[in-house]
């Protein structure tokens, strides 16, 4: 495994789906950043199952224990350690995986990779339980980001065919995302939930697209050629199971636009450089322009679906029907939003602090 | 700037567009690998710009001169050191970008980071020039991948409107991707080279998407959470200039997909584990699963273009119009797939050198 | 901070002397590896203070509480994680060290550093306690290296003017160093004793020489410049709080000796080639040339001692007298040896497992 | 290898001694630093070997090609790459080496790890000659580091029992160590030639101690538990071939000391808190407490001499007598003080860059 990320910051991220517990570390945090843990909650809890229609009704109380870094409400220097105790679990619903691998799971690639070794039981290490912690680590860094006037949103684009309005690219609406069903246009949000009922009917699931747009980052963020913003966000963004692709600005559809419609004209507005548009995402040579930058990210359907799906038997080495059984979602992509908007928050950190140093922000609190 | 790469490898980039050298090293590689400069010229040749109408009548004479790490044809174990002499400048070309920067370019984000000290001269280090030194590093990655096994191929999925066929995911044509014009469809080849021709004549430019597989990657690569295959090669796929958005498998398509139809389910076929389909582009939980891996990535259209251009006067603080002179090329994408595959063979070569150690190869040559 | 270690293995150490718990986590191990709780918890033991003349009275109960990466006693690829929790707190002791800074201590340079902020309840991440879950990582790596047939023992070779017997270089006793006090001399052992219980008698406090080594270890161990032998248990071994030298070999008495005493003649001996002597302590070029790796380390005396000494009162800006209160070790030297064996176990680990993959030594279990 | 050092920045090392060249690349210094290269050049030079009766005839012109990352005399933000060509090989002087590795080097253990591929030609890539490039990278750091007060110098404490006065720890004289021959005390430095020479005569060699402090550093520098300054230091002090021994402050003496003496009491100095001593070295707990930084190193002897040696025939596995020809130096400790010189301001180049980022010389400059 290499689940540690960043340059400036270092975050480690532990535990399995049934473990005794999951957690993360991270380290190079200056001391003096006041840490909400409220409003983290809050955060937090949305990321977690629900009680609806269109989630499972699994029940996680993801609240996290701090066992260092925080003292008195502050950061003090150390590296933060939380963990979230895994409570709730049902080893019997997974017993069969490790012999007979869920499609579209870690299952048959981890039993390559670990010869038989690796923690089946829900899913291990690979399970999107593990995001709880990304979680944590992402939704501290978007508190002190906040205070430095940048804001992180994301909103559900497309659930199957059913899509929502785009931002705006010049002026992106991450103050009006909505908490709860994250859309711009509540009739497709409407549309989606329907859509993720009629797949929960059918014992199937669906997928998505997920908008994000980071608003108040300053011009010149971004170390090219390696550690260019698109860099960092990808590598962490597909570090989230289920990513399948990412694009910037325009992205795929820059294949069919010419140059002289895609190139961002610059201008001068109220004394300020900015671009008449924004195809680029935000981003020029890997570097922050100064405009909002905007990223799109396909989720794949939830794998583990009611249906009979055909598997192998590792053990007697030929074909097996498989039937998954436990709660699952029939989506993930209104959860998946929580956690691109947590590694975001993480990769930007991660960038401003090489940029500012690790005595920037601490001089400012 | 960041630019160094790797984990098991060490790949570092320097020089600037118009400066003495552009060049690379590469530490971390075991002795005893056999290196076949005529093999890399070859590859390094597909990356020049040509003589023919879909490209710059620029000559570059991209000669690596090998300055450390390889003594008798093979590596020693001591960093490899390479560079090429930059000798066709003519950087009064470039004399106003500085002060007016080009649209879709990093002149302006540029100058906000380096305040006025960095290279502007033809793109400095942001140049596409710099690919060059990566075509080397990956050029001999691919080598040794080949001794392994392990085959990388691009070629043009469309330029503009303009679509080849797909690759076959279940069993791609790695072998049969033409070296000139890579396409699979020599027709869809023929109506892109016209769509090149006529964004030359309007002084415009066209952007396109690139498909890349790797086959006979073994199953079991990759280290999630951050270090799986898609955020390995998507980090080092976004260190390339214009590449705007990258997919595995089906990508983004699997939002609308159902979850029993993007499971690829698990088969025996002549003893061995296999998927019926390939979804997931050969990826599952970051791992490699043994199929051949499968993604495309989005090229923006060459930003600079004959056409007037809005841009800014810096100095001036106000608006002004821009007219590029010089040598371009009308698109990219033909020399960009290169690129794509060398870094891709970067990547590959990263990830197999942590799984398998420093002595691996070594002991096989 | 940057508590975090390793390139192949990733160690991250977290936790506060008096916060609710210290642990570790332990990321790049392969699955498969036998985990022994006993043995591990047996060697942590040696490093907890125990109940006699040469120690603090303070009880310490280090009981790692594994959350993650071990399954039925072995590694299953996901990071290892582990917390001690503090239960024996008693931050009274500790109040005005904030404002008047211990000599010797990290508590002014943490206040300059944190600004305020920093955690200095017990010296807080400074504490000699983090040592504890570097004994845990280490005490696995041992575990691990041992199944090689690499063994790894330190001895106290001085306190005060007490000197034991050095190590043979040519075959160092590893395995004859007592448990108790670890000294090869029983004499030297027992002056060193007195000499403690009369520091303590004195509210003073002693320091002394560790000297360590490593047997089994193969040729061809290490990566210069920068990776080599030295540097890398240099690294580690100068992030133990109290370590201020560190030599291999003859170390800083090469100086005295011309070069053709120095050298250490290459000879042939049951067909196997090994050095005559070991005055290189088995490195050269940064790399083991097969015969037993020898380092000693210096321990600087406990800084906190009962005697009433100089400070001053950063609130006041004027100079102050300092009493420590509280229960402190008149020497750590034996305790710090255990923590010198972890860490070199960690560094060997680290480098065996960049040569041989991470694939190495789950295929041999 | 892994001849890439820095967290911050990122430094790679390349070339053998005789190969085509030898160099490095520096990435992550920001834009608009100056660089003076006559400065940088007279740098150079004293780690040259000169002409006299304490070095070796030889002629090395050390003059660095810049191939990037400067223009018109300033850092640009692109990573610096630099050349020395290599024009003055003898490789029939070291035919036999890969056959008969010399007692002290690094043939035998390279032959080891490279399985006779190495460039066993002068040394390779370990060769004393690939400090030149070190210095060039340290050379530039110590320039930046000057601008901001900050000083760095060495000078022999020994050679074999001469020695000289020792650095005044509260103050070290680092503005008046000589250039030519760097000792405090004269009639030190008279001895230590005559034993070189003495050495010479012998067809022996002799090693010594080095003696380096850094002045105006501010308290606060370093990055603990494995980012401490001892730590950074003592990595890439290690990287230099014949370093066998590093110490800071008091060092090994601190075993003789009891704590009451060997902690540093605080004062209250003209509104400044200092220590009254430096026993520590100017660090404590990994970080600087604003006093001078002091350590020492030891350098063995050059192991090339003139007399003959025994060492083995690898191929015949057999025993041999080795005599070296060619011309070599009967001491390297003064020009080892040179290159302890550089890395040093690598080291705290890096660590300051971290505390401070990216951005922060480039706004002072």
């Amino acid at each position: 495994m290499s689940s540690t990320y960043g340059e400036n910051l270092k975050l480690s991220i532990f535990g399995q789906s049934h473990g005794p517990a999951i957690g993360m570390t991270l380290d190079g945090i200056p001391a003096g950043f006041r840490v909400e843990t409220e409003k983290l909650q809050t955060f937090l809890n949305r990321r977690a199952p629900g009680h609806n229609d269109w989630s499972t009704p699994r029940k996680e109380a993801d609240t996290p224990e701090f066992l260092g870094g925080i003292v008195d409400g502050f950061t003090c220097g150390a590296p933060i350690a939380a963990i979230i105790r895994n409570n709730n679990t049902r080893s019997g619903d997974y017993k069969n995986l490790k012999d007979c691998p869920r499609p579209g799971h870690a299952d048959y690639t981890a039993q390559v990779k670990y010869g038989g070794f690796q923690d089946s039981a829900g899913g291990g290490h690979f399970s999107g339980r593990l995001t709880a912690p990304l979680c944590i680590a992402g939704g501290l860094c978007k508190q002190w980001l906040e205070e430095m006037g940048i804001q992180i949103a994301a909103h559900i684009l497309a659930i199957g065919e059913c899509g929502d309005n785009y931002f705006d690219p010049m002026d992106p609406e991450v103050e009006s995302v909505p908490v709860d069903f994250p859309v711009l246009n509540p009739e497709a949000g409407a549309a989606m939930k329907e859509l993720i009922a009629q797949a929960r009917a059918a014992g199937d699931s669906v997928g998505g697209i997920i908008e994000c747009a980071i608003t108040g980052i300053p011009a010149g963020i971004g170390e090219p050629m390696f550690g260019g913003v698109e860099s960092k966000i990808a590598q962490i963004v597909y570090g989230i199971p289920a990513v399948k692709g990412i694009e910037f600005g325009i992205g795929f559809d820059c294949a069919c636009v010419p140059g002289s419609a895609s190139n961002d004209a610059f201008t001068v507005l109220g004394g300020k450089i900015v671009t008449e548009s924004n195809n680029c995402g935000g981003i020029l040579g890997g570097i922050t322009n100064g405009m909002p930058v905007i990223f799109r990210c396909a989720i794949k359907p939830t794998p583990s679906i009611a249906k009979i799906q055909k598997t192998v038997d590792i053990l007697q080495e030929g074909n097996a029907d498989l039937q998954i059984k436990g709660r699952h979602d029939p989506a993930i992509v209104h959860r998946a939003r929580i956690v691109i908007d947590a590694v975001t928050a993480i990769a930007v950190y991660d960038m401003l602090a090489g940029r500012f140093g690790t005595d920037y922000f601490a001089k400012e609190s």
